[in-house]
């Protein structure tokens, strides 16, 4: 099956956006087994997206379009789709309703171009979206499949994972099973270099390695005709890879760090309290990112100075003169202070230059001090961090939630 | 001059690598008056690169690829480039001992492939790449024009920056004027109904709207013979857009909300801290992108309990078992007493119901309540924002940065 891309949107032709969706589903449809042979981005304009569908309608099988859904005037892709397949739009009243009904609920008045989200190409099968108001379509016409997502980020990627790949694998008509392992605290080219055997040599499982800020995660995809023959053909490689990355495995799948850091948390009926300096509340955001946070969190604290350190916390003023914030004597004592303050099982601090200013030959940018405390004892670790401001407190959050996460285990 | 960019390599359409390279040179083509109309990403396929280049030379005046410029055997684009304008590929003896130069000097052996790269097209002119081997190429021929670029981001964008911006500026003799004001507390279709008549009619400048999480940027682009005749076509419209949403805007061009925040802060000497439950540590660590918002910034709370909303910031418990944590009374109480400990100006505090869960009828999921304690007044604010946990921290966030954005202007 050979699949085009479309992205719709003049912002992303213009490079005002980088479009981060293409190539999301080219991974995903190609660990689909879907060869993604082409992709193209075109602007907000109804005759160009329309050459862009002809042409992609002699060439390709499988046709996905990104974008230009929404309520507005220059949204033209379901009309555009629909005119090279020689159909029209028709309103769905579910659909409308549906709209309808969500603005009301939320309070908000809703002008008449949001309705416009509720007109599909005949003939083809709205895609609810849990995420926002204007459904996806697929419509399959003359041997050919069109597949119409939206553009924002977190409403295409939860469309397709749920709704788009259980049609595709139906569709292709293999069994795919695929298994993420995720591991942290190991870089990118170390894993890669590791698989590098299993990676170029086998085809079945695919083997694929995937970087994040402080996180590596190896996806293996197998392919079969049962479900059992699928299984069969994925689970050496897994205990494989599992083997040879134990000490690094956090999770699989869609675990996050900070999900199996709550989950562990829940598990021993512990809390965790934060004490945060050059992450400035990023740990706690993270931390709450997950529902049910509140049953092993409840307090979180950023001493962004040294007198909020002293004040809040309780760290020796003298201390702080002498060896300075960024120093494992001020992350030992900010997390003790907070688990004692907080009446948590588990303090947890970081200290250190995040940059881009602040940095000295001696206490370098991504100099990172971490204090981690419980009632038998308080222990810190150094950490040298690479990158910007970002990466460097990415980073900070990552290793400690990896900390807490191997502390618990 | 109509343009079209064609990103050349399997690991871009594949998604194993994000094109960032294309954005990049959308963005500066633009604001140089040039049409980025197309954009295309191929395979290391020569027939495949060849349709591309067939196609882009039929609907283009400007073509300019990026990659395959390489030694190995998959690098094709010299070829087709040559291949579809009936001309022939000529080894160039300079490039040829610059390139052997090249591998002396680093200690490294070359291998005979490398000197492909001193191979270009005839009639075309190298452009020096001053962060690899492979040089670029400009190609002029039947009022078409083709320039190759080379992959790797550090070696196109400063040969971009210094060789092709000068010549393309030279080429076009226009001047291109862009401003973007960025509005908080308004959504896309309401701000993009106001503007419809402008939007449609007007064609210099060309406005168009952008939807983030609770942000809209309008951007004006106008285009004149000399930069004076363009800010003359962009001003009066510029001037409507402001006086329309005088009281929505917090910025232009590359401001954000913590950053202008900061700058405002910092500009009249003040202070701020956070006391916050819903979002987490979001607010804090959103400030905290910022550099230098240590000049403004030392202290954020996170009481994620009721206990701690007490015990840290003094809420009563009277008022917390009466009205509940997410009520007016008790962000009042969390501002004024995360102000009063922290020492500084303005003290804001956030409580609410991120969701999914802990909504009711009374108190629904997106209800958050915002406290904003000054020494001579404590105010509450309701919002009920909508969406997923997700998307209701970060209304959050952005509502509260606007607020204090407000209140310091």
């Amino acid at each position: 099956m050979i699949c085009e891309i479309i992205s719709v949107g003049t912002e992303v032709v213009t490079g005002d956006i980088i479009d981060t969706n293409a190539p999301y589903l080219s991974k995903e449809l190609i660990s689909l087994g879907i060869d993604v042979m082409f992709r193209v981005s075109v602007r907000d304009d109804d005759e160009t997206i329309r050459q862009a569908l002809t042409l992609a309608k002699e060439r390709s099988d499988l046709i996905i379009t990104i974008g230009g859904l929404g309520p507005t005037y220059d949204d033209f892709t379901k009309e555009e789709v629909a005119s090279v397949n020689g159909l029209k739009l028709v309103r769905d009243e579910k659909i409308a309703l549906k709209i309808k009904d969500y603005f009301e609920k939320t309070g908000r008045v809703m002008t008449e171009n949001n309705l416009s989200q509720a007109d599909i190409i005949e003939g083809s099968n709205p895609i609810d979206n849990d995420n926002g108001t204007a459904p996806g379509i697929l419509l399959e016409k003359d041997g050919k499949t069109f597949i119409l997502l939206p553009g924002p980020p977190n409403e295409l990627k939860p469309m397709f994972e749920n709704k788009i790949k259980p049609y595709l694998i139906n569709k292709t008509g293999k069994f795919i099973l695929e298994r993420t392992v995720k591991l942290s605290g190991i870089g990118e080219s170390f894993v890669e270099n590791d698989l590098k055997d299993l990676i170029l040599k086998v085809k079945n499982p695919i083997i694929a390695t995937y970087a994040k800020t402080g996180e590596c995660h190896v996806k293996l995809t197998a392919e079969g005709n049962t479900m059992e023959e699928a299984q069969k053909i994925l689970a050496p490689y897994l205990e494989k890879v599992e083997i040879r990355f134990s000490k690094y495995i956090y999770g699989y799948d869609s675990d996050t760090l900070s999900g199996k850091a709550v989950e562990l948390l829940k598990k021993k009926g512990m809390k965790v309290s934060f004490c945060e300096s050059c992450t400035g509340g990023f740990i706690s955001k993270t931390i709450t990112d997950v529902p049910g946070a509140s049953d092993v969190f409840d307090c979180g604290m950023v001493t962004y100075s040294n007198e909020m350190k002293s004040r809040l916390v309780g760290v020796s003023p003298i201390a702080l003169s002498k060896v300075g914030a960024v120093s494992e004597e001020v992350a030992h004592q900010m997390a003790k202070g907070v688990r004692c303050l907080s009446g948590a099982d588990i303090g947890i601090s970081v200290t250190g230059i995040a940059g881009p200013g602040g940095g000295s030959d001696e206490k370098p940018v991504g100099l990172v001090y971490m204090g981690f405390s419980t009632p038998t004892s308080t222990v810190t670790k150094r950490f040298h961090f690479r990158g910007n401001r970002e990466k460097v407190r990415q980073s900070t959050v990552n290793a400690v939630l990896s900390a807490l996460i191997n502390y618990l285990k």
